[in-house]
C-alpha cells in the first residue's frame, strides 16, 4: 500500500441542502486499502459543501444543524457573487472542508454517537470526498 | 513509543456552557509519552462539545466567544431533536472536533497568545479528549 | 529535508478585515523544501485571524464570506474583552486556525475552484502562517 495515495469517493447528493452520512463510505475505503492504525484525512474538494462530525443516531440532529446554518446565513442578504449561492460558500467556511480522524484496527476512531457527514449546501450534485490514510 | 496509540484525557466540565483551557492537560500527555517533534492530533469524541484554539491571557475572550455562539444559535429556535440540546450540536459543528498542532522539542507549537480550549456546550459532564502524536 | 521542521511564511495584511489568498505562498514554500507527496499542515498562530479554503476565481466570494461573518458577529454586541476586537476572536474560532491539505507531486491537492485564504479579522498587521510537511 502506498500510504500517500488519494482515494476518491464519489457521492450523489439528493437534495439542495442535505447532510449526508458518509461514515460507511469512508469505512469501506479504509477496509479496501487494508488500513490498520494511523490517521484518516478527509477532504472536501468543493467550495459550496463541507464536512462535519456530529450525531447520527437521531436524523433530526442533522436537520437541525442544516436549519440553524440556514438561519445564520440567509440566502438573500445582499451578496455580491452573481451565482446566487454565496450562502453555500459561507456555510462551507463555517463547517470546514478538512478533517482528521484516527484509525484503530482498521476502524475510524469516532465517539459513540459520532458520524461523518458530507454537508451539501448547493445540490443536488455529483460530489467527491477525498481520503488519505497515514499509517503510524 | 507506539506513535499510533490514542491517549485519552478525562475532563470534568464544571458548567452548562464553558470554554475549558486544556493546554496543560495536552502538554502533560505529550511529556508523559516523551513526544519530541511531530504533529499532535486532538479529537473531541462528543457531539455536544468541540475544540478551538484562541486567546487564553484574558479569560473574557473565551466568555465572549461562548456568548457570541449563544447569540448565533439561540436555544429555542424550533429545533426538531427532542432532547433540547440542538444548539449544542450546532455549536459543535461550528467549532469543530478535530485539530492538528505541531510539536517542537516536546512542546505544542502555539502562537504567543494561543491556548487550546475544550468547548462544553451541554454540561456539566465528564468528557474525553483524545490525543494522537505522529512523530516526524 | 527534515520533514518535521516548521516553515514560517510572513504576510502583510492590507486591510482591517480581508481574506488574503495565500495559495501561492504555500505552493512556493512546498517547492522550496522539495516536498513531493504527503500532507501539508497549515497553522495560523494568531487569535484574531484564521484560515479557510474557499473559491478564489471570483473575488466577490471572499468578500461575501467576510461580510456574512461580519453580520453574524457584529462588532458591538456587549463583549467583555476590553480591546474592542472580540468579534475578531469569535470569527477566528468560526473559521479555525489549522488545516490539512494533501500534497501530490509537489502540488497542493485542492479542488478545481479552491484556494487557501488567510482571514484577517483585526488588521492591517504583519502576520505569520506556519507550514509543516509530513511526507508519506
Amino acid at each position: 500500500m502506498n500510504r500517500s495515495s488519494r482515494i476518491v469517493i464519489t457521492l450523489r447528493t439528493e437534495a439542495h441542502r442535505v447532510m449526508m452520512d458518509v461514515t460507511g463510505h469512508v469505512q469501506q475505503s479504509l477496509h479496501a486499502m487494508q488500513a490498520h492504525d494511523g490517521l484518516c484525512m478527509l477532504f472536501c474538494p468543493h467550495t459550496t459543501s463541507g464536512l462535519t462530525i456530529n450525531e447520527g443516531a437521531d436524523p433530526d440532529v442533522a436537520r437541525d444543524i442544516e436549519a440553524a446554518l440556514a438561519r445564520m446565513v440567509p440566502v438573500h442578504s445582499g451578496f455580491l457573487h452573481a451565482e446566487g449561492n454565496s450562502d453555500a460558500h459561507v456555510k462551507s467556511t463555517l463547517t470546514g472542508v478538512s478533517l482528521c480522524v484516527g484509525v484503530e484496527a482498521g476502524h475510524l476512531a469516532l465517539g459513540r454517537w459520532q458520524r461523518v457527514f458530507f454537508c451539501e449546501f448547493d445540490g443536488p450534485r455529483q460530489r467527491e470526498l477525498w481520503l488519505r490514510f497515514i499509517d503510524a
